[in-house]
Protein backbone atom coordinates (compact mmCIF):
# COMPACT_ATOMS: atom_id res chain seq x y z
CA UNK A 1 0.00 0.00 0.00
CA UNK A 2 0.90 3.61 -0.30
CA UNK A 3 1.22 5.39 2.69
CA UNK A 4 1.98 9.10 3.61
CA UNK A 5 3.59 9.60 6.58
CA UNK A 6 3.71 13.33 7.35
CA UNK A 7 6.35 14.70 9.51
CA UNK A 8 9.90 14.32 9.89
CA UNK A 9 9.89 13.69 13.60
CA UNK A 10 10.63 10.78 15.83
CA UNK A 11 6.96 9.34 15.29
CA UNK A 12 7.59 10.24 11.75
CA UNK A 13 10.71 8.01 11.30
CA UNK A 14 9.23 5.74 13.42
CA UNK A 15 6.12 4.81 11.73
CA UNK A 16 7.71 5.14 8.19
CA UNK A 17 10.85 2.68 8.77
CA UNK A 18 8.30 0.25 10.16
CA UNK A 19 5.62 0.31 7.41
CA UNK A 20 8.81 -0.18 5.25
CA UNK A 21 10.03 -3.15 7.39
CA UNK A 22 6.23 -4.43 6.87
CA UNK A 23 6.92 -3.83 2.80
CA UNK A 24 4.60 -0.93 2.04
CA UNK A 25 5.70 2.20 -0.65
CA UNK A 26 6.14 5.07 2.29
CA UNK A 27 6.41 8.70 1.33
CA UNK A 28 7.78 11.11 4.23
CA UNK A 29 6.12 14.50 3.66
CA UNK A 30 7.94 17.46 4.90
CA UNK A 31 7.07 21.71 4.70
CA UNK A 32 9.86 21.48 1.58
CA UNK A 33 10.45 18.91 -0.99
CA UNK A 34 14.45 18.87 0.24
CA UNK A 35 14.30 18.91 3.59
CA UNK A 36 17.38 17.02 5.01
CA UNK A 37 15.75 14.72 7.59
CA UNK A 38 13.01 13.45 5.25
CA UNK A 39 15.76 12.99 2.58
CA UNK A 40 18.37 11.39 5.46
CA UNK A 41 15.21 9.22 5.98
CA UNK A 42 14.46 8.15 2.87
CA UNK A 43 17.81 7.26 2.09
CA UNK A 44 18.56 4.88 5.18
CA UNK A 45 15.17 3.35 4.72
CA UNK A 46 15.78 1.41 1.29
CA UNK A 47 13.79 1.37 -1.83
CA UNK A 48 10.49 1.63 -0.31
CA UNK A 49 11.17 4.79 1.26
CA UNK A 50 10.78 8.45 -0.16
CA UNK A 51 10.41 11.67 0.53
CA UNK A 52 8.61 14.90 -0.66
CA UNK A 53 6.36 18.21 0.09
CA UNK A 54 3.27 17.26 2.23
CA UNK A 55 0.97 18.16 -1.11
CA UNK A 56 3.22 15.35 -3.22
CA UNK A 57 2.95 12.87 0.09
CA UNK A 58 -0.59 13.36 0.91
CA UNK A 59 -0.97 12.83 -3.36
CA UNK A 60 0.94 9.39 -2.95
CA UNK A 61 -0.60 8.08 0.01
CA UNK A 62 -3.80 5.79 -0.32
CA UNK A 63 -3.60 6.17 3.45
CA UNK A 64 -2.12 9.62 5.05
CA UNK A 65 -0.52 9.55 9.00
CA UNK A 66 -0.50 12.78 10.70
CA UNK A 67 2.97 12.61 12.47
CA UNK A 68 3.30 16.53 13.01
CA UNK A 69 3.40 18.25 16.03
CA UNK A 70 -0.39 19.09 16.78
CA UNK A 71 0.48 22.77 17.03
CA UNK A 72 1.62 22.65 13.28
CA UNK A 73 -0.63 19.95 12.34
CA UNK A 74 -3.71 22.60 10.53
CA UNK A 75 -0.89 24.34 8.94
CA UNK A 76 0.70 21.37 7.74
CA UNK A 77 -2.61 19.71 6.53
CA UNK A 78 -3.36 22.90 4.38
CA UNK A 79 -0.07 22.60 2.60
CA UNK A 80 -0.79 19.24 1.85
CA UNK A 81 -4.09 20.15 0.32
CA UNK A 82 -7.57 19.04 1.03
CA UNK A 83 -7.89 17.68 -2.60
CA UNK A 84 -4.81 15.18 -1.69
CA UNK A 85 -6.59 14.31 1.14
CA UNK A 86 -10.17 13.89 -0.11
CA UNK A 87 -11.80 10.46 0.16
CA UNK A 88 -8.86 9.02 2.46
CA UNK A 89 -8.58 8.09 5.87
CA UNK A 90 -6.14 10.46 7.61
CA UNK A 91 -4.67 8.53 10.82
CA UNK A 92 -4.20 11.46 13.06
CA UNK A 93 -1.24 10.55 15.54
CA UNK A 94 -0.45 13.94 16.81
CA UNK A 95 -0.95 15.72 20.28
CA UNK A 96 -1.63 19.49 20.63
CA UNK A 97 1.26 20.25 23.07
CA UNK A 98 2.51 23.23 24.05
CA UNK A 99 5.26 23.84 26.70
CA UNK A 100 5.48 27.07 26.16
CA UNK A 101 4.64 28.25 29.71
CA UNK A 102 7.02 25.85 30.82
CA UNK A 103 4.84 23.20 31.48
CA UNK A 104 2.61 21.14 29.29
CA UNK A 105 -1.38 22.04 28.63
CA UNK A 106 -2.80 21.43 25.49
CA UNK A 107 -3.74 24.20 22.94
CA UNK A 108 -7.39 22.80 22.08
CA UNK A 109 -9.16 20.54 24.54
CA UNK A 110 -12.37 19.88 26.95
CA UNK A 111 -14.84 21.69 24.52
CA UNK A 112 -12.94 20.48 21.00
CA UNK A 113 -10.02 18.20 19.99
CA UNK A 114 -7.43 18.70 17.34
CA UNK A 115 -9.25 15.52 15.91
CA UNK A 116 -12.28 17.43 15.75
CA UNK A 117 -10.85 20.65 14.33
CA UNK A 118 -8.79 18.76 11.67
CA UNK A 119 -12.37 16.45 10.68
CA UNK A 120 -14.09 19.81 10.32
CA UNK A 121 -11.34 21.88 8.23
CA UNK A 122 -10.96 18.32 5.74
CA UNK A 123 -14.51 17.20 5.71
CA UNK A 124 -14.13 15.39 2.70
CA UNK A 125 -11.37 13.12 4.75
CA UNK A 126 -12.32 10.59 6.85
CA UNK A 127 -10.01 11.72 9.77
CA UNK A 128 -9.18 9.24 12.51
CA UNK A 129 -8.01 9.86 15.72
CA UNK A 130 -5.45 6.71 16.85
CA UNK A 131 -2.46 5.74 18.54
CA UNK A 132 -1.60 9.59 20.36
CA UNK A 133 -1.96 8.12 23.61
CA UNK A 134 1.95 6.45 23.60
CA UNK A 135 5.50 6.41 22.81
CA UNK A 136 6.02 5.36 19.53
CA UNK A 137 8.48 2.57 19.45
CA UNK A 138 5.12 1.53 21.43
CA UNK A 139 3.29 2.38 18.81
CA UNK A 140 4.63 0.16 16.11
CA UNK A 141 6.01 -2.71 18.95
CA UNK A 142 3.04 -3.28 21.27
CA UNK A 143 4.74 -6.67 22.25
CA UNK A 144 7.81 -4.41 23.90
CA UNK A 145 4.79 -4.16 26.93
CA UNK A 146 3.56 -7.31 28.88
CA UNK A 147 -0.45 -8.56 27.65
CA UNK A 148 -2.98 -6.70 25.85
CA UNK A 149 -2.68 -2.94 26.59
CA UNK A 150 -5.08 -0.45 24.79
CA UNK A 151 -4.87 1.88 21.86
CA UNK A 152 -7.94 3.44 20.50
CA UNK A 153 -9.90 4.52 17.30
CA UNK A 154 -11.90 7.82 17.31
CA UNK A 155 -14.01 8.96 14.12
CA UNK A 156 -17.03 10.15 12.18
CA UNK A 157 -16.95 6.76 9.77
CA UNK A 158 -17.84 3.74 11.50
CA UNK A 159 -15.94 1.93 8.65
CA UNK A 160 -12.82 3.44 8.44
CA UNK A 161 -12.84 3.04 12.07
CA UNK A 162 -12.47 -0.30 11.34
CA UNK A 163 -9.96 -0.21 8.65
CA UNK A 164 -7.91 1.12 10.70
CA UNK A 165 -8.31 -0.96 13.45
CA UNK A 166 -7.16 -3.50 10.56
CA UNK A 167 -4.03 -1.48 9.58
CA UNK A 168 -2.77 -1.14 13.44
CA UNK A 169 -3.36 -5.31 13.70
CA UNK A 170 -1.64 -5.86 10.23
CA UNK A 171 0.98 -2.89 10.31
CA UNK A 172 1.91 -3.71 14.10
CA UNK A 173 0.31 -6.22 15.66
CA UNK A 174 -2.43 -4.72 17.81
CA UNK A 175 -4.83 -7.30 19.18
CA UNK A 176 -7.87 -5.74 19.84
CA UNK A 177 -8.51 -2.32 19.15
CA UNK A 178 -10.83 0.46 21.60
CA UNK A 179 -13.45 2.03 19.10
CA UNK A 180 -14.63 4.87 21.29
CA UNK A 181 -17.02 6.30 18.65
CA UNK A 182 -17.50 9.81 16.92
CA UNK A 183 -14.57 12.32 16.22
CA UNK A 184 -15.48 14.20 19.36
CA UNK A 185 -14.26 10.92 21.37
CA UNK A 186 -10.99 12.17 20.96
CA UNK A 187 -10.89 14.84 23.35
CA UNK A 188 -10.36 11.79 25.72
CA UNK A 189 -7.34 10.16 24.51
CA UNK A 190 -5.42 13.58 23.82
CA UNK A 191 -6.87 14.65 27.26
CA UNK A 192 -4.85 11.91 28.36
CA UNK A 193 -1.57 13.66 27.81
CA UNK A 194 -0.93 15.31 31.04
CA UNK A 195 -1.43 12.42 32.48
CA UNK A 196 0.82 10.04 30.17
CA UNK A 197 3.61 12.84 30.97
CA UNK A 198 3.08 12.88 34.89
CA UNK A 199 3.98 9.09 34.74
CA UNK A 200 6.97 9.00 32.36
CA UNK A 201 8.34 11.48 34.95
CA UNK A 202 7.68 9.15 37.99
CA UNK A 203 8.45 5.92 36.17
CA UNK A 204 11.52 7.87 34.26
CA UNK A 205 10.66 5.58 30.53
CA UNK A 206 8.40 6.36 27.74
CA UNK A 207 8.01 2.85 27.41
CA UNK A 208 4.45 2.22 29.28
CA UNK A 209 1.13 2.38 28.28
CA UNK A 210 -2.64 2.99 29.76
CA UNK A 211 -4.87 0.03 29.31
CA UNK A 212 -8.09 -1.05 31.09
CA UNK A 213 -8.62 -3.66 33.58
CA UNK A 214 -12.30 -5.35 33.43
CA UNK B 1 -10.71 7.21 63.36
CA UNK B 2 -12.56 10.00 62.73
CA UNK B 3 -13.57 10.48 59.57
CA UNK B 4 -15.60 13.36 57.54
CA UNK B 5 -16.83 12.37 54.45
CA UNK B 6 -18.94 15.37 53.24
CA UNK B 7 -21.37 14.83 50.54
CA UNK B 8 -24.63 12.39 50.71
CA UNK B 9 -24.13 10.91 46.88
CA UNK B 10 -23.59 7.47 45.82
CA UNK B 11 -19.41 7.73 46.51
CA UNK B 12 -20.05 9.37 49.86
CA UNK B 13 -22.20 6.61 51.19
CA UNK B 14 -20.31 3.61 49.69
CA UNK B 15 -16.63 5.51 50.85
CA UNK B 16 -18.90 5.73 54.59
CA UNK B 17 -20.30 2.68 55.13
CA UNK B 18 -16.87 1.16 53.81
CA UNK B 19 -15.09 2.89 56.66
CA UNK B 20 -17.88 2.02 59.00
CA UNK B 21 -17.47 -1.25 58.13
CA UNK B 22 -13.91 -0.79 58.65
CA UNK B 23 -14.18 0.23 62.40
CA UNK B 24 -13.76 3.65 62.04
CA UNK B 25 -15.94 6.59 62.78
CA UNK B 26 -17.75 8.51 60.38
CA UNK B 27 -19.84 11.55 60.26
CA UNK B 28 -21.39 12.77 56.55
CA UNK B 29 -21.42 15.95 55.97
CA UNK B 30 -24.56 17.70 54.51
CA UNK B 31 -25.60 21.30 53.35
CA UNK B 32 -27.87 21.24 56.82
CA UNK B 33 -27.80 19.40 60.10
CA UNK B 34 -30.70 17.47 58.84
CA UNK B 35 -30.39 16.11 55.12
CA UNK B 36 -32.42 13.22 54.64
CA UNK B 37 -30.38 11.22 52.82
CA UNK B 38 -27.87 11.79 55.56
CA UNK B 39 -30.01 10.98 58.24
CA UNK B 40 -30.94 7.90 56.61
CA UNK B 41 -27.67 6.94 55.66
CA UNK B 42 -25.98 7.31 59.80
CA UNK B 43 -29.53 5.31 60.37
CA UNK B 44 -28.74 2.23 58.27
CA UNK B 45 -25.10 2.53 59.04
CA UNK B 46 -24.79 1.34 62.46
CA UNK B 47 -23.45 3.38 65.97
CA UNK B 48 -20.48 4.18 64.06
CA UNK B 49 -22.15 6.39 61.74
CA UNK B 50 -23.10 9.47 61.93
CA UNK B 51 -24.32 13.04 60.40
CA UNK B 52 -23.97 17.20 60.28
CA UNK B 53 -22.98 19.81 58.67
CA UNK B 54 -20.28 20.10 56.52
CA UNK B 55 -18.70 22.42 59.81
CA UNK B 56 -19.83 20.16 62.42
CA UNK B 57 -18.49 16.97 60.41
CA UNK B 58 -14.96 18.91 59.60
CA UNK B 59 -14.82 19.32 63.01
CA UNK B 60 -15.50 15.97 64.20
CA UNK B 61 -12.70 14.49 61.35
CA UNK B 62 -8.97 13.72 61.67
CA UNK B 63 -9.45 13.19 57.69
CA UNK B 64 -11.34 14.89 55.81
CA UNK B 65 -13.11 13.10 52.60
CA UNK B 66 -13.95 15.30 49.61
CA UNK B 67 -17.20 13.47 47.98
CA UNK B 68 -19.59 16.34 46.95
CA UNK B 69 -19.86 17.26 43.43
CA UNK B 70 -17.05 18.98 41.52
CA UNK B 71 -18.83 22.31 40.52
CA UNK B 72 -20.12 22.36 44.44
CA UNK B 73 -16.84 21.64 46.34
CA UNK B 74 -15.79 25.09 46.69
CA UNK B 75 -18.80 26.27 48.19
CA UNK B 76 -19.33 22.93 50.46
CA UNK B 77 -15.75 23.78 51.65
CA UNK B 78 -16.22 27.36 52.42
CA UNK B 79 -19.15 25.74 54.60
CA UNK B 80 -16.86 23.65 55.96
CA UNK B 81 -14.99 26.04 57.48
CA UNK B 82 -11.15 26.59 56.62
CA UNK B 83 -10.44 26.77 60.49
CA UNK B 84 -12.27 22.85 60.87
CA UNK B 85 -10.01 22.06 57.96
CA UNK B 86 -6.75 23.29 58.97
CA UNK B 87 -3.77 21.22 59.45
CA UNK B 88 -5.23 18.26 58.29
CA UNK B 89 -5.91 15.54 55.05
CA UNK B 90 -8.56 16.47 52.42
CA UNK B 91 -8.51 13.54 50.39
CA UNK B 92 -10.29 14.97 47.52
CA UNK B 93 -12.16 12.39 45.32
CA UNK B 94 -14.46 15.03 43.55
CA UNK B 95 -14.40 15.80 39.82
CA UNK B 96 -15.50 19.22 38.09
CA UNK B 97 -17.90 17.88 35.72
CA UNK B 98 -20.66 19.69 33.99
CA UNK B 99 -23.48 18.27 31.81
CA UNK B 100 -25.01 21.45 31.16
CA UNK B 101 -23.83 21.44 27.44
CA UNK B 102 -25.38 18.00 26.97
CA UNK B 103 -22.74 16.15 26.90
CA UNK B 104 -19.48 16.35 29.52
CA UNK B 105 -16.97 19.08 29.85
CA UNK B 106 -15.01 19.88 32.67
CA UNK B 107 -15.19 23.48 34.49
CA UNK B 108 -12.05 23.90 35.42
CA UNK B 109 -9.16 21.82 33.36
CA UNK B 110 -5.49 21.94 31.44
CA UNK B 111 -4.11 25.06 33.01
CA UNK B 112 -5.77 24.55 36.71
CA UNK B 113 -7.09 21.80 38.45
CA UNK B 114 -10.02 21.53 41.22
CA UNK B 115 -7.43 19.83 43.60
CA UNK B 116 -5.42 22.92 43.00
CA UNK B 117 -8.62 25.13 43.33
CA UNK B 118 -9.12 23.39 46.72
CA UNK B 119 -5.80 24.06 47.73
CA UNK B 120 -5.51 27.24 47.01
CA UNK B 121 -8.79 28.35 48.97
CA UNK B 122 -7.42 25.82 51.84
CA UNK B 123 -3.67 26.16 51.94
CA UNK B 124 -3.37 25.19 55.76
CA UNK B 125 -5.45 22.05 54.30
CA UNK B 126 -3.28 19.03 52.99
CA UNK B 127 -4.91 18.17 50.25
CA UNK B 128 -4.33 15.25 48.15
CA UNK B 129 -6.34 14.29 45.18
CA UNK B 130 -7.00 10.60 44.76
CA UNK B 131 -9.63 7.96 43.73
CA UNK B 132 -11.27 10.36 41.50
CA UNK B 133 -11.00 7.92 38.39
CA UNK B 134 -13.22 5.44 39.34
CA UNK B 135 -16.48 4.43 40.15
CA UNK B 136 -17.04 4.02 43.55
CA UNK B 137 -17.73 0.38 43.78
CA UNK B 138 -14.12 0.21 42.78
CA UNK B 139 -12.95 2.84 44.74
CA UNK B 140 -13.66 0.38 47.75
CA UNK B 141 -13.30 -2.82 46.65
CA UNK B 142 -10.14 -2.77 43.70
CA UNK B 143 -10.36 -6.44 44.01
CA UNK B 144 -13.75 -6.33 41.95
CA UNK B 145 -11.13 -6.28 38.93
CA UNK B 146 -8.36 -8.50 38.07
CA UNK B 147 -4.62 -7.68 39.01
CA UNK B 148 -3.13 -4.58 40.11
CA UNK B 149 -4.73 -1.66 38.44
CA UNK B 150 -3.92 2.51 39.17
CA UNK B 151 -4.66 4.75 41.85
CA UNK B 152 -3.20 7.81 41.99
CA UNK B 153 -2.44 10.42 44.58
CA UNK B 154 -1.37 14.17 44.11
CA UNK B 155 -0.62 16.91 46.71
CA UNK B 156 1.82 19.58 47.60
CA UNK B 157 2.87 17.45 51.19
CA UNK B 158 5.02 14.34 50.48
CA UNK B 159 4.42 12.74 54.08
CA UNK B 160 0.49 13.51 53.31
CA UNK B 161 0.45 11.40 49.82
CA UNK B 162 1.95 8.87 51.50
CA UNK B 163 -0.34 8.94 54.76
CA UNK B 164 -2.63 8.64 52.07
CA UNK B 165 -1.49 5.52 50.30
CA UNK B 166 -1.36 4.07 53.53
CA UNK B 167 -5.48 5.00 54.21
CA UNK B 168 -6.28 2.95 50.49
CA UNK B 169 -4.09 0.07 51.67
CA UNK B 170 -5.61 -0.11 54.85
CA UNK B 171 -9.37 0.77 54.32
CA UNK B 172 -10.06 -0.52 51.18
CA UNK B 173 -6.98 -3.10 49.93
CA UNK B 174 -5.15 -0.75 47.50
CA UNK B 175 -1.68 -3.15 47.33
CA UNK B 176 0.12 -0.22 45.30
CA UNK B 177 -0.56 3.63 44.73
CA UNK B 178 1.23 5.90 42.07
CA UNK B 179 2.37 8.81 43.46
CA UNK B 180 2.51 11.81 40.84
CA UNK B 181 3.82 14.38 42.80
CA UNK B 182 2.53 17.80 43.72
CA UNK B 183 -0.92 19.38 43.40
CA UNK B 184 -0.86 20.60 39.87
CA UNK B 185 -0.28 16.52 38.62
CA UNK B 186 -4.27 16.43 39.78
CA UNK B 187 -5.09 18.47 35.85
CA UNK B 188 -4.10 14.60 35.21
CA UNK B 189 -6.66 12.17 36.86
CA UNK B 190 -9.04 14.52 36.30
CA UNK B 191 -8.60 14.78 32.64
CA UNK B 192 -8.70 11.47 32.45
CA UNK B 193 -12.68 11.70 32.69
CA UNK B 194 -13.56 12.61 29.27
CA UNK B 195 -12.03 8.65 28.38
CA UNK B 196 -13.56 7.19 31.23
CA UNK B 197 -17.31 8.21 30.20
CA UNK B 198 -16.21 7.25 26.91
CA UNK B 199 -15.32 3.83 27.92
CA UNK B 200 -18.31 3.77 30.12
CA UNK B 201 -20.22 4.44 27.28
CA UNK B 202 -18.28 1.43 24.95
CA UNK B 203 -18.16 -1.13 27.43
CA UNK B 204 -21.87 -0.70 29.25
CA UNK B 205 -20.20 -0.73 32.53
CA UNK B 206 -18.48 1.17 35.51
CA UNK B 207 -16.94 -1.36 36.92
CA UNK B 208 -13.42 -1.07 35.43
CA UNK B 209 -10.19 0.84 35.72
CA UNK B 210 -7.44 2.67 33.85
CA UNK B 211 -4.27 1.42 34.55
CA UNK B 212 -0.38 1.29 33.55
CA UNK B 213 1.22 -1.71 32.04
CA UNK B 214 5.28 -1.07 31.49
Amino acid sequence: MNIAVLGTGSVGHTLGSKLVERGHTVMMGARSESNERAAAWALGAGPLASHGSFARAAAFGSVIINCTSGTASLAALEMAGADNLAGKILMDVANPLDYSSGRLRLTVVNTDSLGEQIQRAFPRTRVVKTLNTMNCQVMVNPGLLPGQHAVFVSGNDAQARAEVAGYLKDWFGWPAVIDLGDITTARGPEMLLPLWVSLMDVMDTTIFNVTIVR
